[in-house]
């Protein structure tokens, strides 16, 4: 339970954040440095998050499988560049059983290679292909500054993992997942992400193209919050992935990979939280809805059992509800306090004058465009209003996030305004395409190339650092990231 | 794809079951030795126990969460007869992020300890109990004698972790948990097992009391399927997990745990499958149904959409069904050989007679005991007969696995009737309770006590081994185990 409020967004962004996982209940600080656990209050968000993501994975044909966690060392060598990407953040178990290992193994941070191995077991002809697959589960990369949910030393999340003909049935699905992640973030997480591909100095360690989804958070920096990798024939050649095509020629299939994790998290609560806390979409709210009934003593009693037989009925719709009537030590100014900042979208509020006049306090965490914060609502009509309080409230979040975004995206063409820009939000610029160029911006400002948006209009320029041609017919969106 | 059958599991039961395993394509052995790959065929039986059981999880009113798998070595020790039960087991990581780590860290083998540290700091008063926490993750166990399903190194499990007030509430959670891995077995597994306490020398590490269920496999072996466990106030004291009772005063909580694992899959492949390969309840079979289409040419376009058309009305019911069109390189007798061996519970063959005779050829993976194996049936009833056609099968393996149970189940009250007793089967005998009897029969016969059945008649009698009176007050099952 929170004894006390946190400190306001606007005045520190970052202690705000750090403070809010845990006073919310999200999240406590795990044994060891850099992992996390996920309470309850968090777990349901994830629990959300992925029925309806795996749902989008099934019915596009993908299975789910599981790959031991363990890897030997030698299999990550096998993809140069993978394993160069990766190296600084393993952890490696060199003790089991009571003896050293021959071969230290170490914890899977993503399972390319292990899935590539059985690939190459399991596919001898073009009719094997394509294969889809999935796992749900926990991934380990050493954090050196950890963040609960944006960087943990453990994580979890879902990895596909496909192998296709050729590069066009490959891409088809690296597109596929992409267009899957946003369709996620913005229905279920109310955040109008970017798609866009990243530049050649940002992509993922072995692959030939990464794309990515982006979030502007409300101190106007990027959340990379999806990935999805066309990976070529890289890891094909590496483990040996290759088909029987109908003339009976042994090539090398294509493959991708893509992942969303709890991260997405640390997303919502950045994009939508305000000073008092956290705001959470309905879709994702563990609680759409709490009714705290007022009163003490014989009041409570009758207070009490109207919020019982209110929460049945808003229950039986499936809402997800909670009533508040186990904590009388609190007060109830208290408990509005502690919904407030755990983000719940609607609070109800009963007392013994409106159980006298049929009414109900109806409290929206935020005032929408159409709607104030609180208003009184007649008690028999709660359980058939709130479907359509919910969406609203939903679609005005959505609708909130999308014009701060635009708001705080602004296009430069010079070094001046670009720097300007991007301590508080995005830049558009052109950009040479250098990767020593990106670590310069990187080092002068902070800012990074976020990706070159899939929906930005075709436009030539000069770089607007070095002045050199454009290197992608559009402008890179630059921003801080975490 | 199965290039050929299995060894016949009359011939040789272990053979059997390690051929089946991988020829199914349930699972592949993993690149480090113990470790396995759940295929998508083994992994949605994973995900149908899953749904099910989350579902009564959820219903009793317990939350999902999610620790971290990396322990501090020192939290294992603070439990003295935990960390002596597991330390022969762990895996642990001595390097991470490039550097040796201060201290090791273990993976976990079950989370008593990580999840205790962590009721301690959320629990202060009786308001906060019972606190009932769920997660389903990894465990790790480095095992000598590996074998799929039943003792990988990793493997995916649920674990129920609750505190509560005193040891009637623990104990009610406890046996509630005992009744949800018993109503599971029976309703999705098929499985009647017998559900019991465990003596004091099969006791988990640091429990008051262990509770089992208990599965007769096909071999007469027993497979312990999930466990509960009253930890008193054992852990409570170890990680200080107490509170303040309605009077003020300081107490210790009463914690519970309970597992259910994929091992449960070994269980339902050991308790139905037969020579020919597995037998699959249907509430369990990733497929439930699988169409097979029989000609070549022009012929298998015809019967190719006439079974697609058929596997959509099929779909359309909610049941889980396939159809191999995709697979012209393959007789129908292999397909038909294959599809047994894999355990799909029912068949249907679409030949271009059948077609003109408006029917198709219904399989049964096994003749009921009201039903023939093959039967002719008209092609436009079979969606509509097929819930019943199934619900007959699962009834029908669950009722057969019970009478298999009862005739390899005797009492025994002599110790040659016992030792002849438990090479084939369980054994119902008296036992004086002294762990040093129990080790005595284990290195005589390799059998142990499975449990003291709950629902076993209360009886006296003198111990089979070493006549001394018994200790339970009825008789306790004996037998081989995996």
């Amino acid at each position: 339970m929170s004894r006390e409020g946190v400190t306001p967004q606007s005045e520190d962004f970052s202690a705000w954040y750090n403070e809010v996982v845990i006073k919310a209940q999200l999240v406590d600080r795990g044994p060891v440095r850099g992992t996390m656990v996920i309470r309850p209050y968090g777990y349901r968000m994830w629990e959300l998050l992925q029925t309806d993501l795996d749902r989008r994975i099934k019915e596009a044909g993908h299975d789910n499988a599981s790959f031991p966690m363990f890897i030997p060392e030698s299999y990550l060598r096998r993809e140069a560049e993978h394993v160069e990407g990766f190296s600084p953040e393993l952890a490696v178990v060199t003790h089991a059983g009571g003896k050293e290992l021959e071969e230290p193994l170490v914890v899977r941070p993503t399972s390319e290679t292990v899935i590539g191995e059985y690939m190459a077991k399991w596919i001898d002809s073009h009719r094997d292909l394509p294969l889809l697959l999935n796992q749900w589960a926990n991934v380990v990369r050493w954090e050196m500054r950890p963040r609960m949910f944006l960087r943990t030393t453990e994580f979890l999340w879902q990895e596909g993992h496909t192998a296709h003909a050729d590069e066009d049935d490959a891409m088809r699905e690296t597109m596929w997942a992409l267009d899957a992640y946003a369709s996620l973030a913005r229905e279920l997480a109310a955040m109008p992400v970017v798609a866009g591909e990243k530049t050649p100095g940002e992509r993922f360690a072995g692959a030939v193209r990464t794309y990515t989804i982006e979030g502007m958070m409300r101190d106007g920096r990027a959340l990379q919050a999806g990935t999805s990798h066309y990976l070529g024939t890289n890891f094909a050649k590496a483990f040996e992935i290759q088909y029987q095509d109908e003339a009976g020629k042994l090539v090398p299939a294509h493959t991708t990979s893509w992942g969303m994790s709890t991260r997405m998290i640390g997303g919502v609560i950045m994009t939508h939280g305000d000073d008092k806390g956290l705001v959470l979409p309905p879709r994702l709210a563990p609680y759409q809805v709490v009714i705290v009934p007022i009163g003490r003593g014989e009041v409570a009693e009758r207070t009490g059992e109207a919020a019982r037989r209110l929460g049945a009925a808003i229950k039986s719709m499936g809402i997800r509800v909670h009533v508040d009537d186990n904590r009388p030590q609190l007060s109830p100014g208290f408990k509005f306090n502690d919904w407030e900042m755990r983000g719940v979208p609607v609070r109800l509020e009963i007392g013994p004058r409106d159980l006298d006049n049929g009414v109900v306090t109806l409290a929206r965490r935020l005032p929408t465009a159409d709607a104030q914060g609180k208003e009184a609502v007649p008690l028999d009509r709660v359980p058939e209003l709130l479907p359509g309080i919910l969406a609203d409230f939903q679609a005005f979040l959505l609708a909130r996030a999308e014009a701060f975004r635009e708001d705080n995206t602004r296009p430069a063409d010079s070094w001046a305004d670009f720097a300007a820009q991007v301590p508080t939000g995005w830049s558009l610029a052109f950009h040479c395409g250098r990767t020593e160029c990106e670590e310069e911006i990187k080092a002068d400002t902070a800012a990074t190339p976020r990706c070159i948006p899939a929906e930005g209009p075709a436009e030539e320029g000069r770089c607007v650092k070095c002045d050199q041609p454009s290197a992608y017919g559009k402008r890179v969106i630059f921003g801080r990231s975490y």
